[in-house]
């Protein structure tokens, strides 16, 4: 749950993240910058700032702004009917992105897990992204990722969201968020 | 066709204006940038140079680059099989681009057609964009854009592209470049 204050503000700067990497918004689209606290209510820690440009039945384009150490949660894109679930590309634009996908785990990962959640965070194999590096994540596969301490704005091509059917491995979480 | 120092040229050009977006490339992206002649070899005035990210069975992604007053001259994305067709969104990040799709005619358009060619841009329905403004083109509908006098780099997220697949209003016009 966010104030429309908490809401206005991450925003706010939000947007300044998206300016800051010379990302132009018509001002509908910085009006309407979606803000996800999944249902926990620690914003600074987990949470995700995305701008939607498209989401059709086939294809999907986001903007993925991540304040420093902001996390979004461990989760997956199940099949739905015909779908075999959305698959993913990341492609980080600006700052530092950790994603952690399935596979081997990594020695000395650079996420900090958030106290009191670490044990919803299970795929720990490490990709870093920098600005032009990318990575593809299949479909119904478990991924979380964290920006490092500068923040991070990562792209997102994808097929179509369907943000309502997303599993995650924290039972509190609750994808919308709701403003008070 | 294009000789190697044609290519090389527009790959560094491109390269700068994407630069100047600070839309950043890896090393090996920016050596393999697609300079498209459309076999024309009349690059400066109809050609296209483009960043391919991603180009899964699903979803692809690419940056689009144009020149001032470089065309994209007009073509559609056909149905195959079961799929209806390429479904594209552009949006402006740099620059200003007039993209012209089906629908009644605009009076006293922007664009400047190439002398010798005017005849194979049949629509002429305008769209003007700028720089965080997109527009979604139905699969298999005719479409054509061009560069404004400062040139113009587009994001485009759509279905899977298979542009051998692709086509144009002149009969001319092969979509694979040829380097000499």
């Amino acid at each position: 749950m966010l104030t429309t204050q908490q809401l206005r503000y991450a925003q706010t700067r939000a947007h300044d993240y998206l300016n800051r990497a010379g990302i132009v918004l018509t001002p509908e689209e910085a009006d309407h910058i979606e803000v996800a606290d999944f249902g926990l209510g620690e914003l600074e820690t987990i949470g995700l700032e995305l701008v939607v440009y498209i989401n059709t039945e086939r294809v999907c384009a986001k903007e993925l702004v991540l304040f420093p150490r902001q996390i979004c949660p461990e989760h997956r894109h199940p099949p739905i009917g015909d779908d075999p679930g959305k698959e993913e590309t990341f492609r980080c634009r600006w700052g530092t992105v950790y994603l952690y996908v399935e596979g081997e785990a990594t020695t000395n990962p650079a996420a900090r897990l958030p106290v009191g959640h670490e044990h919803t965070y299970t795929v720990r194999h490490e990709i870093v992204l920098q600005p032009g590096q990318q990575y593809t994540i299949p479909p119904n596969t478990w991924h979380w990722f964290q920006a490092a301490d500068e923040g991070a704005i990562v792209s997102e091509f994808s097929t179509r969201s369907r943000d309502e059917f997303d599993i995650f491995t924290d039972p509190q979480i609750r994808r919308a968020t709701i403003i008070q």
